[in-house]
């Protein structure tokens, strides 16, 4: 733990204190270049070659079969199946809702214009698995993929010696999906881009993983990824009327991710940070990520501001991952939030909600992204062209202009498309 | 010129026959990453020296100044201030149609999810300038961005000898913006980047310009850019009905960009093939800019199909930037369209319409990249951020979901966020 206090806020000084962690790695980069290579040399083979090694693959065929899919729905509880789909239920009402609007208008008469919207073709969602498969990413990715019209969806989830956990396959199965390979990390991540051919690959992952996908998004090919990956991190603001043993407990579930994950308390009350202190420290005995926890709490700050509203303007510089905003008055604070991928608003909204089951996606920006990047929605899994029908009339009215400004930019073919039809018009 | 007919269409045939322009070069990277350094390194005064060696820069001072705006006001014409205006009126109608819908709703009760938009807080507009003023690209950058509420917007252009074309100073003025630097090529782009700290560079330019773009954007910082830029191109799909004149001078409009510009005609007509080979040869006689375009003809690639629905399937698997549909049953193959930038519809729709005047976006997705992006938008200049707020009713409704997808993830400190608020609850 960090503990600061700041009687006015510099940039210069914001920029020392809330530094990320750093996770830069030749080595890693090296080793996944080679995995990469690899893979796009010898296809299929490399990878379920990788997949035995690492994984213990215990068969030469990585597609999850249909027998396995009937299998793992009747491995998992009643519970779980009631459980996933109120969250699924919730998350296909939020996500349903960001299909973006097509339109046609006439700009003016004889000229006809529109956006027309496409799902993309081949999309490719990676799963991490293994000793915590994340369900919850396949309801985040598949069914904003579902609801965009993705016909075309390759899954990659690392099998532990060939077996994939039946929640994780139940899930899958949910969304509609069924085309899963189980292999995990960088081999997945190349067979989606060089052997499914996807047009854009989605999902969280490990450090080989966002390289791997990193590296696949400055290749030249038509293969793009979701968004660039930090680790995952949440900003706190609190006032004195905030109940410590929240906060305490929104924190660690941020801290509990990884080593490298960052949290940031902000508050005007002293009394909030001691108390926060001692619930940390009690409540993180009885949880079981003890070990991650105790080296991510290193990667904890706490900040001790005048008001609220410089919370706010600290907050909008660090551009939270998700903010939960902890305030009395939370309502009036929210107006001012500008930069974060997720907010959370009052006492009773826990990150841990929109993780899995209010409706809100997870996937969200890292590192101060959400300058600059939504977070994960429904039009990620799509795009747009424009089309234009012009009439002979409405061309007449256009040759103004494009006759004007092409021979300003010194394109006298582009002047010509027009003067030739208005000649040749009968 | 290249000719193919073709039977049938085979994936690995297409492969062959469309291949894009290469343009690789490592002597051009090496030289921009010397240029990004030198400018992170020593700021203003290395952008100032390079704009100095190659454009001839005459002063220290690269900011353009309000009197050269009112100069700059004095000396275009009357007939370019009213073709602006009416060019800039179509795109502004046509953009502001593009604004993304914020939205709340309430998800079950006592839990209420919501997106917001924010514009992007600082953008950079990169306009190539020097020989070809692209007032044009002012429009397509700046009204868009206006319409999204960008406030902090910088603006590169290369000004030869110190001096910026008054028809561009005058269309950024017309936009409303004004911080304007006479720097051009890789060192504008670095100055957008790493002095004034923009969030995302919009806009074409010459090799050096995309190269240090696309570094910008692999490095790890809040930086990013609009899309992947390759040479532009164009496909025509044309049957007997079409004006072999109109086909030729759409495929010479095209051609006059660079001469790494690509053309395409696909067509089921013979006839057509021939007549529009004749026409090209008649009409780049009196075109200005023939040494380009005899460069870039090896680059028209013609081919004869069997009939227009095979030329649509050609033309989705090489997604072109610029898609014109010159046939008598254009309306029946809209239909068919997936991947393009953006699709121009009959015979009286040619690409210079969109490229100035009839409203849409010029900036668009090349060399197959369509597949996976839209064209320009307004929301490119925007970002969201999803938010909620729970009840104590609507949280204990969430616990199920969130304790049961928590527990098989086997993150207990998630759970614990709920359990506390749900035992601490008054």
């Amino acid at each position: 733990m960090k503990l600061y206090k700041l009687n006015n806020v510099k940039e210069t000084e914001l920029h020392t204190i809330l530094q990320r962690v750093k996770s830069n790695s030749n080595v890693i980069r090296d080793r996944v270049e080679d995995i990469l290579d690899n893979v796009q040399k010898n296809g299929i083979s490399a990878v379920v070659k990788y997949s035995k090694q690492y994984e213990g693959l215990n068969s030469d065929n990585l597609l999850v079969t249909v027998k396995e899919f009937k299998e793992a729905e009747k491995r998992v509880s009643e519970e779980f199946k009631v459980a996933l789909q109120k969250a699924a239920t919730n998350i296909e009402k939020f996500h349903s809702m960001q299909k973006p609007g097509e339109y046609t208008t006439e700009i003016i008469p004889g000229v006809t214009c529109g956006r027309k919207y496409e799902a993309l073709e081949k999309v490719g969602l990676y799963i991490p698995g293994g000793t915590a498969p994340l369900v919850s990413t396949v309801l985040m990715l598949g069914i904003p993929a579902k609801i965009a019209g993705c016909k075309d969806v390759t899954i990659c989830t690392p099998a532990s010696q060939g077996k994939v956990s039946p929640e994780l396959l139940y899930a899958i199965s949910y969304t509609g999906y069924n085309k899963v390979y189980k292999t995990g990390g960088a081999q997945a991540i190349a067979l989606m881009a060089y052997i499914e051919k996807v047009n854009k690959i989605f999902g969280p992952g490990n450090r080989y993983v966002t390289t791997a996908k990193s590296l696949i998004n400055s290749q030249e090919s038509n293969c793009t990824i979701d968004m660039p990956a930090g680790p995952s991190e949440v900003l706190v603001i609190a006032d004195s009327s905030a109940n410590p043993v929240f906060v305490a407990a929104d924190l660690l579930s941020q801290l509990e991710h990884g080593t490298d994950s960052q949290a940031v308390l902000v508050t005007d009350s002293e009394q909030i940070i001691s108390d926060v202190k001692s619930e940390i420290i009690r409540q993180k005995e009885y949880l079981s990520r003890t070990e991650i926890v105790n080296d991510s709490l290193e990667n904890l700050i706490l900040i001790k501001v005048n008001d609220t509203d410089t919370a706010i303007e600290l907050s909008n510089y660090y551009a939270p991952e998700h903010l939960i905003i902890n305030t009395e008055n939370a309502e009036q604070l929210f107006d001012k939030v500008r930069n974060t991928g997720s907010l959370f608003l009052g006492a009773w909204s826990p990150e841990s909600a929109g993780d899995y089951a209010s409706g809100t996606n997870h996937t969200l920006p890292t590192s101060g992204y959400s300058k600059v990047y939504s977070g994960l929605g429904t039009e990620a899994f799509m795009r747009s062209y424009t089309w234009q029908k012009i009439s002979e009339n409405g061309l007449s009215e256009l040759a103004n202009p494009i006759l004007n400004l092409a021979e300003v930019e010194g394109l006298d073919a582009h002047a010509n498309a027009v003067k030739v039809r208005l000649q040749n018009g009968n």
